[in-house]
């Protein structure tokens, strides 16, 4: 088959390799379309201490099923999305529904072969858990935005974003745009704050009730744009994000939202946690999503109560996965989707 | 009456003043017991910027009805528990049961003349939420501890200590020793860090599992005390707590709550945000109590669930407050009560 295969830092390449077989307890799926993400993209560029090569990267991925383990109940052609995380599904965060803090997890497209090829394994550690059966009438391009809202979907859920709730969303990125379409679709009320003026528009296209450009007066901006009201809920969805500063934003009992980690290189930021103690501010962090928020996210994606579509700037083919790269990487678009094996 | 009166700061003495009226909407009561709170001994010595003088402190106050606004309901003779907070009760805080918060909020003890008197009025902004009725046979003495063991009951809530977490209490003075006995009494597992070799004991009687000294290393210190695990919670009950140190002993999704302010001369700290974000921590803080928990609490301590009792280390009278004053600030014991007016 053909595979976008990354055989060593910087070395990606499209070439001929051997097909997977179906694995026990999992299932082999033709791929239909995946998503870029700006991980895949680091990944490929930089390498990472845990990635062994070659590896096939890719991970918001969607497909239809050529053959599955009897177990699974799975019928061959069925198209199914795959939440990449490979749990142990005995630990105590796997047994309460947290598994993507399971200790033993993997991702697919990063500990196994991802959706950047024609066939993938769904391996069994995934498949557990992992596959939803997509409703016919949703294009598989969309389906693919399903493992990114799972993470908006989850940190809200963390966060306990709900109706009226004044959510000051950081970043009009793909998942800053993400996290302001769905605090919309949960009865929220959504500002954004982002540095370039396409994407602020973006965001008052997609249903922010504002966009502002990064001041030095975070608090009076949030004040003024929730009408004398402190913010219940902030969302970092950047690693830029003035962490500090943002503090004197919240409203009693606000909630400060960890989503994006910060650079590695300095993640330690000096926070004065009197404001938190008197206040009775949260920090909380969000990492990923687990099986049960991927769910979630689909039935919000299929029922268009969060219309991912807009998003999408590029469709592209595993031939030209390198322009869907740079798409990315210059910012020139939102997200790019393979859907051309 | 007799009344202990803070003139300026520093100036604290016994004197006869004028009783106090019934407030309309409010009530009247004799005081029956009033205990000390290490801020009311920081008041009478050092002031506060927002305190206006003269002012009878004390807001850890158990009375006996003498006069009440008919519409209260409150029956001459009953013995109730007066909850501090002056709200407004109109305000999204106060309307959410988030009275603590209330922007208009006062304290009793503070805003308007305390229990270290003979007789002290309940106003109509306190009277509305803050009177609990005291079962018979639940001494006064013990009743006056509802008010702390609230802010523990309320801190305890937010951070969602239930059966079988694994709770860190730093600091085992009265409000860390409060905290271990409420966590016990939910089912949880506590160990207690403590510098004093006397405190430390006491941690062990009331029903800590463990009581450790502090360390460089608490991280590998609560690990080894909870059996290869982090903690699901760790509560400040100190403002001396290392919190970076902290982060890293904590279990995945653990929550870390500021329920003792930092000194207000330095309250930042640098902390590690991804420490935070990857493995789904929460920092949470925590500020004195709500009506709500006061009111829990007075029922935890009338059942005997958390026996209250073992932390009145001392009994005096009005005329020798200031021999109760020094009995806390020397730290001979935990804490002392007023019962003789």
């Amino acid at each position: 088959m053909k595979a976008a295969v990354l055989s060593s830092p910087g070395e990606l390449s499209i070439k001929e390799v051997e097909e997977p077989d179906c694995p026990s307890g999992g299932a082999l799926i033709k791929v239909e379309a995946c998503a870029i993400c700006p991980s895949d993209i680091k990944m490929a560029r930089e390498g990472h201490r845990d990635l062994s090569y070659p590896r096939i990267l890719g991970h918001e991925v969607v497909g239809k099923v050529i053959q599955a383990d009897p177990a699974l109940e799975l019928p061959e052609g069925e198209r199914i999305q795959v939440w990449p995380g490979l749990t142990c599904g005995t630990c105590p965060s796997c047994q309460t529904g947290r598994d993507n803090l399971c200790p033993e997890q993997g991702v697919l497209g990063f500990n196994r072969d991802g959706g950047f090829a024609q066939f993938m394994a769904v391996p069994a550690e995934c498949a557990r858990r992992g596959v939803n059966i997509i409703p016919s009438g949703l294009p598989s391009r969309e389906a693919t935005l399903t493992e990114p809202l799972a993470c908006c979907v989850h940190a809200q859920n963390l966060c306990d974003v709900g109706e009226d709730a004044a959510v000051l969303v950081i970043g009009a990125g793909p998942m800053g745009l993400l996290h302001t379409m769905l605090a919309r679709s949960r009865g929220a009320h959504a500002v954004v704050v982002e540095p370039r003026e396409d994407r602020r528009k973006l965001a008052l296209d997609i249903g922010a009730e504002e966009a502002l450009e990064p001041s030095d007066n975070i608090e009076a901006d949030t004040y003024a744009a929730f009408g004398r009201r402190g913010a219940d809920v902030a969302i970092l969805a950047t690693p830029a994000a003035d962490v500090p500063s943002l503090l004197r934003a919240m409203a009693p009992r606000g909630r400060i939202c960890l989503f994006s980690g910060l650079p590695r290189a300095n993640p330690v930021r000096p926070l004065d946690l009197n404001q938190i103690h008197y206040r009775e501010l949260s920090m909380i962090g969000a990492y990923g999503c687990t099986s049960g928020s991927d769910h979630e996210a689909l039935d919000l994606i299929s029922s268009k109560r969060v219309a991912v579509d807009q998003l999408i700037t590029m469709e592209t083919s595993l031939e030209r996965l390198n322009e869907g790269f740079r798409h990315i990487e210059r910012r020139d678009g939102l997200k790019c989707v393979v859907t051309r094996f």
